[in-house]
């Protein structure tokens, strides 16, 4: 631990206010200036971009197409799904007013593109022929948030939103699982390193018109929940609202079965509750956009620092130098532990002389030196080591914060709370709530996610969450 | 020539009407259901993703960082800068309502976002070792159109955003000019093979708030001009407004000097109106989506279409597979000759037999076969010719329609008119205006670029304009 003066509130002591420091001091975000919107800086923003990549890569690879969809939605859209418009006013941005004159009919900014989207597909479909549509976009929306939190809750957030249209309804609920499996747990679990519960929503806590909403809960290490997806079936409900038919082979005009799913900016939040540490946030390598950072200690060394993270960058490795030589050697090496680079390789003139450097680990006490020609061929062995062991680190913490109990009033406390949903029922789900613990979701006996209309040996996990 | 039948309306025609039945039949965009706003479709935004992509390798590697700031903007922070609230009042869209409530202030959706970013630089920049501080942002903005097109003019587009700050006018205006060459006129020349005059804005025609404003002006295939990109020296204007201020090294309290640079979704409008014929989008390899489709044209060449496919994309070309037998070989042909595709193979039975297929040019009327395994080699030249003929099209057709003219009442009709500033000067200019006429942009003598505040030998390119 190079960090001898406490740069943040520990998290043992208090949670939230730790989250708030790493936040700020990892330079991730800030309040922008109107109520409740954020500033993603530099380094937040490079992780997004690392997030972003991961999922587009499987959101393309299982055969969806990006488009772009306008954020200003006539009011009259979003009445037409009577849920939909239900759940989403109390949290409507309105522009009144452009180009200097007041609207006729004010605009929505979207909270989420179901509506346009559907609007859209009604024209675009026709036949059989057009389906499925598997549609996939990056966008900006806006909900208005009365306890707003960087990253986790935000009045403007961005997100992809993936909407597709099918011709059966076994096809739309085959690709809402499709999203939960191959995009969303594998980002999360294998780059993110963040282990997550899949299961599926109670109808209290479902998306506002969805006819089933599937989830992926991680547990942050204060042993609150965080939702990290969703992924829903839609069945025909928006398709009824906005029209969305087909003519099927035999001539016949058919209600399409829609999906639609997001991941947003909130999963940053969830990565830096998942791993970081006193020192700050500990990024796995797969995620960070700076996985080797190389300090030159004295100036006569940022040769061999530069030729050093150049081998890196030969060998795939995001690897960059810090030759601030004119800032102290401690500080700087403060600062990366609180951006949480994986490893820290530290080029003095002392170990140079032996042709050796230190390789530093972040998320363990781990400090040695290594011959500097066995560096590169070393370091992604290393970084490979660290991303499981972040992953094991969080799944063993999330086991011990995890406890079987049979009465809802047992339901104590931090971590998950696993209880047969026969014996919670929507009524102690309800009691649950005005304790302030929700069911976070809903899975088979044997772990697996049931099925939309499925009720038989399901086991709820409940927690707080954020 | 695939296409007996008028697909498009003809270039010679009505070249406005050309332009939407293309952007429509290439399924590029339409129009969304809120007045001005644009559904960017798979194929247009694929576009603009390529264009994403090529623009942001070259942002990072001039050494800026990504961030992302609210689109929401209190309405006070625009009336800081008094030009800039000027030239932006007429556009605004302004939220009056959310969350249920009417707002205390008004929120602006950002029209641009250098309030916003100079308000952060205020907090973020402290000494000189803070600087320069070199961001960029990719976002969608508003301007309320009252004449919107597809593309071109759009209530709501999408854009990066580059700002920055440093210590001195030089280093300031250094980077204007390093984006205007190194970033833009590459991406624009190189990969859309749009050439471009590169010159200063006249007083009128500059960024409200800029001390200088360069731009990149295409000439379209009627001749009128189109601005690709602006890139904007704006030395102490916004850094009074917002308080941007640094210590020097001497210790003394210093403002700094800021930068703005902007290219937006009407780029893709551009690279339609430049190269685009009656037969549809003529894409420039680097640029295109799909640089190959290969058309497999019965069901049993599918097979082989696919390897060939493969086998390109192995060689990292970005080929695609057509095996849409189901539908009229023509009627594909059609659809790729709309949407642009550098290159169509045609794997029919017949070519096969021979061991060939037929290599079809969309840039020219070039059909030829080619022993199958000779393809994946010969791809990579074909496109790299193909790029450079699209450019050297480009270049004639707008060298004959630029003319040298010594007074302003000589300026009528399609094309560049070159005339020296000082025979014209801003009541020439003011005339040409009331005619349709505006100055795109000044240029010195010798073509090069002028710098802020040299007026001597400069000459005009005048032109109508979208």
């Amino acid at each position: 631990m190079a960090n001898p003066k406490r740069v943040l509130t520990p998290q043992s002591e208090d949670f939230p206010r730790w989250y708030q420091d790493v936040v700020a001091k990892a330079e991730m975000a800030e309040n922008g200036p109107a109520r409740g919107t954020m500033i993603i800086k530099p380094w937040g923003y490079a992780i997004w971009e690392r997030i972003q990549a991961e999922m587009d890569a499987r959101i393309k690879a299982t055969g969806h197409v990006n488009a772009y969809f306008p954020m200003f939605i006539p009011t009259s859209f979003l009445q037409r799904e009577a849920e939909h418009v239900e759940g989403f006013s109390p949290e409507l941005a309105v522009v009144t007013h452009a180009g200097g004159e007041e609207l006729a009919e004010p605009l929505v900014v979207r909270p989420t593109s179901e509506t346009v989207i559907g609007d859209a597909m009604s024209r675009w479909i026709q036949g059989y022929r057009d389906l499925p549509l598997l549609l996939n976009q990056w966008a900006n929306v806006v909900r208005w948030e009365l306890r707003p939190r960087l990253f986790l809750r935000t009045t403007e957030f961005l997100w992809q939103e993936g909407h597709t249209a099918h011709a059966a309804w076994d096809e739309a609920q085959e690709e809402t699982l499709k999203i939960l499996f191959q995009v969303y747990e594998d980002v999360i679990r294998n780059v993110l390193a963040v282990p997550v519960v899949l299961g599926r929503k109670t109808d209290r806590e479902k998306f506002a018109g969805a006819e089933v909403t599937y989830t992926l809960e991680g547990l942050m290490r204060d042993g609150k929940a965080l939702q990290m997806g969703t992924s829903h079936n839609m069945g025909t409900n928006f398709a009824k609202a906005f029209g969305i038919q087909y003519t099927d082979a035999e001539g016949k005009v058919q209600f399409c079965n829609t999906t639609s799913w997001g991941v947003s900016t909130r999963v940053v939040g969830g990565l830096v509750m998942s791993h970081g540490d006193d020192d700050g946030l500990r990024l796995p390598p797969e995620v960070a956009p700076v996985q080797v950072v190389v300090l030159a200690v004295k100036e006569e060394t940022i040769g061999d620092a530069e030729r050093l993270a150049a081998e890196l960058n030969g060998a795939g490795i995001r690897a960059k130098v810090d030759d601030r030589i004119n800032q102290s050697f401690g500080r700087r090496a403060v600062e990366w532990e609180l951006k949480g680079a994986p490893v820290r390789i530290e080029v003095g003139p002392r170990d140079l002389a032996n042709g050796e450097v230190t390789v530093v680990r972040r998320d363990e006490d781990d400090k040695h030196t290594v011959a500097l020609d066995l560096v590169a061929t070393q370091v992604p062995e290393l970084l490979a080591h660290i991303q499981e062991s972040l992953l094991e680190d969080a799944l063993r913490r999330r086991d011990e914060f995890t406890r079987d109990v049979d009465k809802g009033d047992e339901i104590d406390g931090a971590g998950f709370f696993r209880i047969p949903w026969d014996a919670l029922g929507e009524d102690g789900e309800a009691a649950l709530a005005e304790r302030g613990y929700s069911v976070r979701c809903l899975v088979k006996e044997d772990g697996s996610v049931p099925a939309p209309h499925d009720d038989r040996n399901l086991v709820a996990y409940c927690a707080k969450a954020y």
